[in-house]
């Protein structure tokens, strides 16, 4: 995955990634309606929903960024035919060429997690192996320590997937835990030290690791501290745009060559048309693609 | 939620929740060979082995016990098929009168923890609500904090569901963030401090909120602390059985009627068969019922 998402970055010269979390508001009428009237007020009508409208903000921007990142919470919350939208989307981001991180924050003991790592791992039934899942990266909790991590390690290993752990979240709440001082350094310190360790078991061939780390754009001065204390480590940087990250405050989640991280924005780029005065309704792919190109250039601006 | 389960185990007289995490390995021969044979080497298949096999244990359990827990990774793991078995177990968990446990883990910041949230409070579209997953309580992780608990707790609220948030978990590696020492005392405790102060938000009729923790029953002086330190808190307690945890190490994680605890074993129950010479393979779920009888003898050994 890492090698991949470096190349993919380094040729559309953009280190954003699309995070696909549509929610029902954000859907336009005209296919809000549409969908009501072919499946009425039902869970498919609202996966068709996010389905069409995923791919349409896909085909407008796939060739612009090097990969999106779908919220499964958006989609689980409408249950099987939500779900099935998710996997539906990854499937047509991934033809389109794009690395698919898929943000499902799970975390859990040694079998379980092994269970859990079907998600990049696939799942073996009577010696077939099948890919049900297809993400090539999962974000991951590491509350319950290493055995919770290590099957996905074999999997990236086994399958050149990867990972990005939790580390610095760059909500308000997160530092309730997080910031607690553990022998007078913060608990995501400990953190990010165990996300390096782990880090070391699965090595790209470009300096980073198939693991990587999620650190918040809104806590400037921690990820700055994070980026030199894990030189090997990917960030997967939250918070950009309508939470209230700039592109300012990364200058030095930047390694030296301008590598090192990928920014998320959700809402900023697929809701833009919510704000774009000069787009219709219909042309919300569009809007989503001017957004795309703004955050390209807005962070090109301090990549050096 | 709270007042429901606590009914359930003074009826009972068992504080056992019978973990319902399948595995294809725990499955029966006549029950693989029927079902590969019906539906080949599909995730299908998997899914109606799981389900044939949950409730062949329901039936043999249900008024033994008070609760089930089903791990959703083990149905994760087989895609869309997989979670349609899940929700099924779920279902007919619930008409037979079940509380059940998804033990989901799920954690994200607020807007997400929002959409996850549906596990518990269902989603609405367009003024007509559903209850897509149905589980009576989930699992969560705390690492991002009260924002991302928050919105489980109006669900806990308008619902009457309720929540068991990972404190001290059972596995080896927790505590490498865990048992971290913030200001001398462990990181657990920081945690267990939240969880109780989240906890007054909900609480139920019966002393106990409808926000539990999850702490382990395979770390004893740290159980038995924290259940001084969380006198309102009721404890999910996984770690029994397979995992090392004996009924003696519970003394006195129950409170003082023998109430405030409900410990959870899977394997040792739903594959107990495999162990039992007394039974054969197709008596795979009576092997269940001796063993959850067993089960709440020990327990009942201890609850003084």
């Amino acid at each position: 995955m890492i090698d991949q998402l470096i190349n993919k970055i380094k040729a559309t010269q953009n280190p954003t990634v699309v995070g696909l979390d549509p929610t029902y508001a954000m859907i336009p009428t005209f296919i809000k309606e549409e969908m009501l009237e072919t499946y009425g007020k039902t869970p498919k009508a609202v996966a068709e929903m996010f389905l069409q409208f995923n791919k349409a903000i896909i085909d407008e921007v796939h060739d612009l960024i090097p990969s999106v990142k779908p919220q499964i919470a958006m989609y689980e919350q409408y249950g099987l035919e939500g779900l099935r939208a998710y996997i539906e989307t990854i499937a047509y981001a991934k033809a389109k060429g794009l690395v698919v991180i898929g943000d499902v924050k799970r975390g859990d003991i040694a079998s379980t997690a092994a269970a859990y790592a079907g998600h990049i791992a696939g799942v073996e039934i009577e010696g077939v192996h099948m890919d049900l899942w297809q993400e090539d990266a999962v974000t991951l909790n590491p509350y319950m320590g290493f055995d919770g991590i290590e099957p996905f390690i074999k999997a990236c290993n086994d399958y050149h997937r990867g990972l990005f752990i939790l580390v610095k979240t760059s909500n308000p709440s997160g530092k309730e835990l997080q910031d607690l001082l553990v022998d007078g350094v913060p608990l995501y310190d400990k953190t990010a030290d165990l996300v390096s360790e782990w880090g070391e078991l699965a090595m790209g061939t470009m300096g980073y690791s198939e693991i990587g780390a999620v650190v918040g754009a809104t806590y400037k001065e921690q990820g700055i501290e994070l980026r030199k204390r894990m030189p090997h480590t990917f960030f997967l940087v939250p918070g950009y745009g309508a939470q209230g990250g700039k592109a300012e405050d990364l200058k030095d989640y930047f390694d030296k060559d301008g590598n090192g991280i990928i920014v998320n924005s959700s809402r900023g780029i697929i809701a833009a048309y919510q704000k774009d005065k000069e787009v219709t309704e219909k042309e919300f792919a569009i809007a989503a693609k001017k957004a795309v190109l703004a955050m390209r250039d807005d962070l090109q601006g301090v990549m050096r």
